[in-house]
């Protein structure tokens, strides 16, 4: 099968890393592209980062809509681009969050996300109830550092934050599993996990091996009501590829 | 005070009639500006829609973020331009749903939702779920027609499916109260809240008296946690102007 | 419009302060007027408190119930003359704990309330959850003082502590706007929140501005179900006037 | 031990019937006493009603508060006097319908309340959302009748509605156990029971044998938090019994 | 009537203090009989030992399936025979956990678990979701202790230990009631209790009492639906004792 | 990697079919083997049930234990061999239930399960709950059959059956996705989902594909808290095998 992961920042090495904890699960006949767009914001921790960021994604999507059997938004959180893409698309769509937090269920009763600033605990709070796990979420944490500095120098640092926040997440909050909240943590998880005793799931293999599964199970997203097809609509003024979604058949 | 309403899709048909419904219940020294973008889809049914929408929106809300003391986003459903907006902003945002929801609980335990398309059951759903007001929603409904049919001749024929199915909500569903469900219903009020007995809410006017209000008790957006500024950040090869809400102070 | 404050306790320092801190907002076109009954318990902190006055309160409520075109219970918490008022009127009838939890909601994510005595706190977090405001709110804090320490000289002390306990809210327990838990708190709003950085949300203006909108919006409370009108009754030695909310029509 | 059960409303029949169906079941050396207030509606089926009842009742309370080792209140619903009463004593205190769904909880999944008015639904579904027990209801439905008219002759049409609206919660709702939602109903459970085949639960006899467990095992109300002892207060132009509950030790 | 009750692990010790607490409570006319079966593991605390005390305890119940009025499952936590005994019998079953939790919701808003294992606090949880207790559960802490230490030596630092928790749980946590979390701790209700100043509930006597009272009511288990009667099935290589069960009428 | 599918029941069809649905989807380099339990009930429809196939389950896992990588029990529900196995081993443990559930929320807001037998429904209500996917889940239908039926002639009847409820979930309940609520049904999804226009997920090939994803990531079940290694336990009258998992390191 064909994957396209779309990293929906503009990040390059984040897309960088993120290929690279793809193709380190990926079935021997998976192939699987990781993209990003070329417009749009350096990192995402806000509504109005995931807003400019939709515009870039979603011509991407449109354009590749043919070309791939799955889709990832490999973006930590309810992205808004995965719920429009699965309105367009036959093709199964996941995010990183949700793909992460699916797995972590599967190996305990309560996960921890831990993420890097203290913003995006407001945007997964409302991510956990909307999948309706929050009875299954011990906490969400922080480390208080700024998305970007996952690329930088002080990237040991930062791993050494990820442990005490996980450490506190693990014996103050009751958590059994630690989920990477944040796409530039791609490839942390082992390393992390060996520390901590518990499994860390990063999202970005979790999605390509969940794509992997709904595809040999030949289950496609459902066009039944919530993401029905995009009826014929007229459109003003914006680039002529936004209108191909209504388009299809 | 000065209020912009923001009609995120593109037709005047509806600015207008949201601006005569605004108009209606201002107080004498509010004055109220209706606007719409001049580029996106013709209506909002979809999450691929509100994305469309929300470039020009928000390109619309960042010229004119100096010049009004709070914000209405015309469109029913929790529009991520809402939630945008209140993180690039002092001054209150609301939207439509919220106000209209917001006013129907205080004269009623149960409210039902009656909207025009079919797929929007499902978006709303969501946003009931995210204000945490499962509880006090009887049900979802709608006509199965367009929205873009509200626009048209047969005007008297959505007004009949919706007496319709609201009482369908009072009679079956246990509502006490009616939201209309989309934005090209404001005006219709006061006429179905005659004929069923019950208080109609729209959400147009709900949402004028709301920001009257919290600008009458001095309220703004909270800076902390959820809606806190927006910290510098580099974009990419985007307009200009959606680099300003980073540089705020 | 006319609007009634129905201050339920006998406190008539309360009463004052709730007319100013009504008054300071209401529109030039609207009448407030403020009264507390003659009987019952001077401070309300417990349901019991709440039983005494109930029978003073209604018969205010029933004497009144043609001179008004809306009705504020002062009382923070589901004080039950809410709902008997909402059963025996067509005008709308709001609490302050409501009140103050809407405007709220439209500022922030999460909220904490802050009230003085302890013991408040299981009344309010079955008001929360009545609203099915649960994952809205934060936390419920209180100073640990007597409601009519509120009247006293040691006001400052009052609030040193009010400042304390929101400051927890925020930095320990995630809240983004907070409550004014307590009818005597009324015209602290606007020191406390220059003092905190965060909304600080009083119910008495809160719900005169509520109140004021559903009037300009035309809506009453629902006749249909919860809040039905009293159907004729016989009742056995009570005051004449309890009889008059059956013989409505 | 000493139970005394209050039937909050005047109607000297219903006190009969419960006196009845309280002592079928009560332990040989448990006496329990049941009374009426002279004062207030012949019968309870709104908030307002419920208030209307809330002095006599407190009156009757007061005054036998050291005679008695356990106390109900014998009203359908969450009445205000339950809560009060727990306030005021250390003696455990019941209501009808709490009685009612613990017992059906023990013996079945889900179970539905059966009514007499319409509009006691509303209430109902507040009681049940408070206890927590959303889960566990199936439904709760009314014949449509007045409380009043299972006191007259045509009881035989009023039990035949109830097996009519039992069964239906039953086949359409999934309900596994019936509990009769009103305290004039006592003494109908045997043969509705058998009726219908499934167990039929009378809040008043579970209310006996809850507060007879509780006494066998020496539990008292917590007077820790929710219905912590009453601090002395003022209370104005009420009569002096009402005092006393704020001087207890 | 005749109860028996099962402890479900095989230590005579805890079979012992059951039987005295049990007696403690019971009416003059009940007869208790308290048995553990002669296999299985010593002490339950995981799901793998309530497995494995299954079938010995079912063969129990089977053999005295028409020799009591009611059963009780002498296990704290939702022990899967509580679920099976009420498929296969009319007569009423109660667990412990449930019949504690039950008497503790009436005299309190929240209550508190104290246990031993730390690992009980996961099947407790698990146990309090599935009764709908969540907003009733100020928190489940445990003394870090092995269950078999409470028939040991050392009683005295289990005791000190049991009040070291229930004291954070009532100041920290808001509890109004501790509930015993351990069939093990029978009896030492009283003594806790009278030092904590809160009720303390002991589950084996409550679910005596809960028993007489359904007995007394005349209610037993809803063979509707989730309880009810198993359907004749071919077994294969099992004890013949576990075909009976399907053979009922 | 090797995996190990566990039907519980003791019908050797619904392993060959079992075996059948897994090798369609399983890796080239994954090998299944599916078996059941020489012992034990023909069908599982019951908590009764569960547990007599409990006992011959567990001993099928303890044997097993070293020899795979990954554990399927494949019954429908929240078999409480799951729980078990997940205690005692480091591998993951999925059953197909939730991995049927956990395929489906990704392709569709809402699911709905259609079973075989009418008393499944309340198992399968409860296993929902514990999964947190109440407001996932559009409705859980039967088709009133017994679960062996699925094995004999009428397959077709039976899949007429499935077909009308799928239908009324689909028209009437708002299901996007069905979830195939019985082991006895795999096999059947590609039919359903092409006869009814939405994707059909069969429980067992979702948990060999979950598995192998949980493999090719290296998470394995978290050994903190709920599943945390079972200490060192003296067993009675057991066959020596149910001591194996207490020794474990």
């Amino acid at each position: 099968m064909r994957l396209l992961i779309i990293n929906p920042n503009t990040s390059e090495n984040f897309t960088k890393s993120i290929q690279l904890a793809a193709d380190a699960v990926k079935s021997p006949n998976t192939e699987v592209v990781c993209i990003n767009p070329s417009a749009g914001p350096r990192s995402i921790e806000s509504v109005y980062d995931e807003l400019l960021s939709s515009g870039p994604c979603l011509e991407l999507m449109i354009s590749n809509r043919n070309k791939f059997d799955g889709f990832v938004i490999a973006c930590y959180g309810h992205h808004p681009v995965i719920t429009a893409a699965r309105e367009m698309l036959h093709q199964p769509v996941i995010g990183i969050m949700e793909a992460s937090l699916t797995l972590a269920c599967l190996v305990g009763q309560k996960f921890s996300i831990i993420t890097s600033e203290e913003r995006a605990i407001s945007l997964f709070e409302e991510g956990v109830r909307l999948y309706g796990l929050e009875s299954r979420c011990a906490s969400i944490r922080s480390t208080g550092t700024a998305v970007l500095a996952l690329e930088g120098q002080n990237k040991n640092d930062v791993e050494n934050l990820m442990l005490r926040e996980s450490r506190k997440a693990i014996e103050q909050d009751g958590a059994e599993v630690i989920s990477l909240g944040c796409a530039g943590m791609a490839g942390l998880d082992k390393r992390l996990s060996s520390e901590l005793g518990v499994p860390v799931v990063d999202g970005v293999p979790a999605a390509v091996k969940l794509l992997e599964g709904l595809f040999s199970c030949g289950i496609q997203t459902s066009k039944q009501r919530a993401y029905s097809r995009l009826d014929m609509k007229e459109i003003v003024n914006l680039p002529a590829i936004f209108s191909e979604p209504y388009n299809q058949d």
